[in-house]
């Protein structure tokens, strides 16, 4: 049984990027919080209770937020699924107001990670992969040159997808980044792990994002009227797929967090009119559309490069500018994305709106999936 | 709307205690998760996803534990509401059952503590009232402090709480200690927060606990049949109570974490039997106690010494030993806590078995509810 859709009452950023010391995590979450309250017309004492999502804020890090939003007495909880952990936060909360625990739930994804992150993020010391070189970057770049080598693929193709979500998040005033970048410029920058370079990869930020959720009796409360953008479904799946067995790209938690989403939410592929998905590296975008079933198989790089997942293409794809360029503070990536696709189903995203935007779909990636650790994969899926 | 009730189908764990470097979180998290599918008589292929509570255990730790237990391709969350995480989970597993996204799930808590904390769990260096000496240890001695000249209760009445909950866990084949200990050595132990001691302080302890819940769907999956204890329902409540104003022991925190397990439930204060609280320190479980209107405001200490809330007793508390006795490794403590009441509940706890046991409560609270950063208190209500 598919539980009863979440009304996205309101949406709420803060800028992403790199933040000052004393922009603290709690003071970025309480933004993006009022923020979402404001878009929805609420106040705090609407609220039912708040579901936090983050990965490096330290225990109760929820609580902290909740007290400084002055959210005393209500229930907190902190959920965390590495990159997935603000859609993580979503499911629980959906599951939560579609059970009827709750009329109307704050959740907040937040990250403040500039000040204690030089480089990337730090494999934990335990983590085999890590041991042997297979850092993230480096399963990214295998990723590229299988890809590559299996589909006649070009560098110029994947490096297009930076160049394209660059160009999205020229419009967006809550990216990290609001430059267009060229191809050459892709190419031409420093490699990281070949062969990928500095552009292929999403940035360390800073940043939060929230957003308003309800149920039919939270919208009477809310006093909302019209139409609402709604959460059909939030699928998870988890994958453990063992380093150099089968192939790299098939992205069988992709193609299987994709059967999840169109199970629940009874939205087909077919019907998705765009997608907010985890680029955290340029060839992840590629292989995860594959995977999900929205670009047939081998044929991504062609897409990105022929501008079928641009703005104006026939699926357009991280019109927000992605994790590449929106920027991947990573417990806040899965509430951006919902905010994103909140805007974009109300028509409101201004110069990156995808025209008669009606049902999109909403992609994370947490921890290895790829792997011995294993990871989740979550997918969001929306209707205006 | 109260969800409906989860059913306890299986529930197993690992001995608490001092466990040696290669006894992983890992490894604990699979040999509860184990010992609940076994009590269960259930296997993996029933099991349509996993909820996980820790603190310390890193990002996706529940995936690894996934991983090694063969849970490939379920959803996996993790749950941190510090020593309410355990009980977050099965609050987040509850709420999913009820609102019919999965039908069985596995909760797993776990924490591995004694290879990387030495002492007391050091504070965030980011907290205001440790960075003053209002750590853990301080705060309850602080409390102890008022509660005796508050109510005329005796260091001898509080000492009794940890006579009592060693007693009770002589009989707990999974407690962390399982020797009596007398007021003697209570009272003579080295001082830790005057006038509490170190018998007053539960220990560092390693250990895992799991529970398998269902809907009624499950029960028919799991053929399952004859009477199975119940979770009628999870509260959780935040409080952020300013240091130095008020009552330190007025507990309005567990007042309102009381007023939402009965109301959730449906069960009143005096339908039950017995409970399992979260004695992180011995005059913890008094006030507690006392904050939910368990026991009559500034008579804890009586009752203590009296023996009401000994097994025989009017009120049995903390059967399993508790956290002073069973151990506290924070994140497997809610888990644990479920562990306890099912087996009561179902009349199989042994030697602490309480009679007739047809109604009980388990509590934690997480984190410095008592500070300026805030925190949670969970309420389980059971029935069989």
């Amino acid at each position: 049984m598919s539980p009863a859709p979440a009304f996205v009452a309101g949406a709420g950023m803060i800028r992403f990027g790199k933040h000052p010391v004393d922009v603290t995590l709690e003071r970025m979450g309480v933004g993006a919080a009022r923020a979402a309250l404001a878009d929805a017309g609420a106040d705090l004492a609407d609220v039912d209770g708040l579901y936090m999502g983050h990965v490096f804020g330290g225990p109760v890090a929820g609580q902290r937020i909740g007290a400084q939003l002055g959210l005393d007495g209500k229930p907190v909880s902190n959920h965390e699924n590495y990159c997935a952990s603000g859609a993580t936060a979503i499911r629980e909360a959906w599951v939560a107001l579609a059970a009827g625990l709750h009329d109307v739930v704050l959740v907040i994804g937040v990250e403040k990670m500039t000040d204690r992150i030089v480089g990337g993020v730090r494999p934990d010391p335990g983590d085999l992969d890590a041991a042997v070189g297979y850092v993230m970057a480096a399963g990214h770049g295998m990723s590229a040159r299988r890809y590559m080598a299996d589909h006649g693929a070009t560098r110029e193709q994947i490096a297009a997808v930076a160049v394209k979500n660059h160009a999205h998040s020229v419009h967006n005033p809550f990216a990290h980044y609001q430059k267009p970048i060229s191809l050459e410029e892709v190419l031409g920058a420093r490699p990281i792990a070949e062969p990928l370079g500095l552009l292929d990869c999403s940035p360390i930020s800073d940043g939060a994002a929230a957003v308003l959720l309800c149920n039919r009796a939270g919208l009477r409360r809310l006093g909302l009227s019209g139409p609402v953008p709604r959460i059909l479904a939030v699928g998870l799946v988890s994958g453990f797929v063992q380093t150099g067995l089968g192939d790299l790209n098939a992205e069988d938690v992709s193609r299987r967090a994709g059967e999840e989403a169109w199970t629940l939410s009874g939205v087909g592929p077919g019907e998705i009119d765009l997608v907010e998905m985890h680029d955290c590296f340029t060839i992840a975008e590629i292989v995860r559309l594959e995977g999900l079933g929205l670009v047939p198989r081998g044929q991504g790089g062609e897409w990105t490069a022929a501008g079928h997942t641009a703005l104006g293409g026939q699926l357009p794809v991280n019109p927000s500018g992605g994790l590449l360029s929106r920027g991947h503070p990573v417990g806040a990536t899965g509430t951006a994305q919902v905010c994103e696709l909140t805007w974009q189903l109300r028509g409101t995203a201004g110069g990156r709106q995808v025209d008669g935007a009606r049902t999109a779909l909403a992609y994370c990636k947490g921890g290895s999936v790829n792997g011995t650790d294993g990871g989740s994969v979550s997918t969001v899926v929306m209707t205006r």
